[in-house]
């Protein structure tokens, strides 16, 4: 890897103007200013919306809405036969949030076309900035429908959902000025697309842990997600003997310690995030456990793997202590493989600005996390650079990053769109 | 031990006829005629003592209500020197509760001394039948109310408490025509009280199994419950591998494994029967779990050591998954152990009426459960039959008992009766 000669000359402000920008951005919120909360087609997404189009404008693009209420900012290239780049990330947010999951991406993204308009660097192939709206999916009961937009792959059916309001998707995005009936012409054409990449922040401890600022996605984990019920018998604490119980708790204990141990033995993530037991008196013995898993892997083998040697844990279990136990899928996701070249252009940037782990080669990890990737990935290859969070904190307030990340990730993200060939 | 001349005796209507009695008795509910809630000192039961002291007039007693509003009905007895036998229960219930807890062990002493009075019987010493009011704790967070009156054991400062309503329980006792300032004199004299002595349905499956009418309590258990709080680190489902989580679900599950375990081990019972994860997402790791123990058994002994060995195994699972664990006693009692003596009259009253386990003994076991007993240990020598019911199915409307075995019960409380000598 050859030194990178313009290292030195890289405007030393971006960081500290990527944490101010995410700071203002963040007063754009339902739940007043100590408390982000920016759901898809609100008042406040139109505000943010606003202002990410200003700063668009300021960095030199010209900026524009799509049907989906996506913003889109464009700069032109020296070669106007050159497919486009596009990157970008969301600006919505979940309840409560953070003020960087997302908006980061979008706001370094404008840092870092601003700096090269700013150097005065023309790249030969034309960027479009997308600040996508619906990537959380809290407001409505699907996700990702502005980058599936884009992606041709939203489902005009998904119209219809409506919010715990009872205004459907179709009405709030009239009413944000949208055009529910214009969303198949949001689609792009495969050939005039070069990829897509996002700045995303890690969302996880392992950057922080490895003492990089950023690192390189190799793929959105998949996902599965089961319902889980045991059903046993009730009776009073005091009364049945240990060995007459038919305990759907402890039952549900033991499969939850094998969730965790089919997580380790597979090499996916497993978790059991809610947990309840009923009739749940302090004297009963609980008649029934319910729970939830979510299993994740960047490789869906792994991940299906998983989830046989999970499923045929629990019916042991169950047999063994004489309960009954079902579980549903309520959620299933294939993994997207990020593309290799653009992984490699986004490692040879980090690596040239000296993001490099102790082996020389910048980081390469999986996101757990889902992301409008995996919507994108219907349409074009595309990449993912992770920055640095606090603690791996994420999806709350005390969600944090440095300056010096915020300008490392800039650093990066110049770096690999001066080197990328569309 | 000798056969039974009275046997073939017996009149076969008893057990029919406090069934009939438990269904009339149930209808005093607050929440309508199909599900049964009566608390102490409401309207609900107000009808009940007034329906209980109808019966027990209707078989010989005298009867009165006491200054907590316990039913008191008298029968005296051949030796005015004698000692008085109490034999009794409560006819308070729990919400939705069954027809048989409490209600059983006085309709059935009213029904045994009925069949005495009829039979010409006269006993050496007097009875009386306590009909209890406050039980089951549901309506004001105090307990045994009426039975610690008796006992001479009762606080005055729990007058104050009051119920979710504001009402406190001495403006409710004036109401219901007790008397507040009078709950000091309904303190026995220990020397004219010869026991006490409650029949009783087990709430428990070991004389279904054992395939047994009756069985003999030896002691009511002691209890111990705790409310614990495991603090582990909260994160992302997808994004926090497995090696670097510090999840308070998995810890509690381990933890309640050991609690399981422990029960096992040191010959207790052992319950976890409420359990919650916070904040309790799909795709969280819980940051906390909190869950409930409750512990019990006949011997202190046992009960505290595996109390010990629990709260070992708690922080040695915190310190091997680094979380935080924490527990506070939410609630301490001591066994109380049943009189041998009482013991002794009702296993033989039992094997005599035919109610013996292979061995040719009755069936001694522990009560579970609490009951007014607690506070009479403080008072007399107590001690307890319990009756087979179906599944062990208690604090629920599908509570049931055959007739047969509520005859059974007659049976071997007025053959205890008629050899029992004050």
């Amino acid at each position: 890897m050859r030194a990178d000669p313009a290292r030195t000359a890289l405007s030393p402000g971006d960081g500290a103007m990527i944490l101010q920008r995410a700071d203002e951005l963040a007063a754009y919120s339902a739940d007043g200013p100590n408390v982000l909360t920016r759901l898809y087609l609100t008042p406040e997404h139109r505000a943010a919306a606003a202002c990410v189009a200003d700063w668009m404008r300021d960095a030199g693009l010209a900026t524009r809405m799509d049907a989906a209420g996506t913003i889109v900012g464009r700069i032109e290239g020296a070669r106007a036969d050159a497919p486009t780049l596009l990157i970008g990330s969301h600006i919505d947010t979940v309840r409560n949030a953070g003020k960087y999951d997302g908006n980061l991406g979008v706001i370094l993204a404008i840092q870092a076309l601003r700096r090269l308009t700013r150097e005065g660097v023309r790249l030969p192939y034309a960027v479009e900035i997308l600040a996508f709206g619906d990537e959380e999916g809290v407001r409505f009961p699907v996700t990702l429908t502005s980058s599936r937009a884009i992606a041709g792959t939203f489902d005009a059916r998904n119209l219809d959902v409506a919010d715990a309001g009872g205004v459907t998707l179709r009405a709030a995005l009239k009413a944000f000025g949208g055009d529910p009936d214009a969303l198949a012409a949001c689609a792009r054409d495969r050939a005039r697309i070069a990829g897509y990449v996002e700045v995303h922040i890690e969302q996880g401890p392992v950057l922080e842990q490895q003492d990089l600022a950023v690192g390189v996605v190799t793929a959105i984990a998949g996902a599965s997600r089961l319902a889980v019920t045991v059903d046993g018998f009730a009776g009073h604490a005091g009364t049945v003997p240990m060995t007459m119980r038919r305990d759907a708790g402890a039952a549900a204990a033991e499969m939850v310690l094998a969730v965790e141990r089919v997580g380790h033995d597979h090499g996916v993530v497993a978790t059991v995030g809610q947990m309840r037991f009923a009739p749940g008196a302090v004297n009963v013995i609980p008649s029934r456990a319910e729970f939830t898993v979510d299993l994740r892997s960047a490789s869906d083998a792994d991940r299906l793997g998983a989830l046989a040697a999970l499923t045929g844990a629990f019916a042991d279990i169950a047999g063994r202590r004489h309960v009954a136990v079902s579980h549903a899928a309520a959620y299933e996701e294939k993994a997207a493989t990020c593309d290799p070249a653009l992984v490699a252009g986004l490692a040879a940037a980090a690596t040239a600005c000296g993001h490099a782990a102790e082996d020389g080669a910048a980081l390469r990890l999986p996101s757990g996390a889902g992301h409008d990737g995996l919507a994108m990935a219907a349409l074009c290859p595309f990449a993912m650079l992770f920055v640095r969070c606090e603690g791996g904190i994420s999806h709350n307030p005390a969600e944090a990053i440095t300056a010096e990340d915020a300008q490392a990730a800039t650093d990066v993200v110049a770096r690999f769109l001066k080197d990328f060939r569309a």
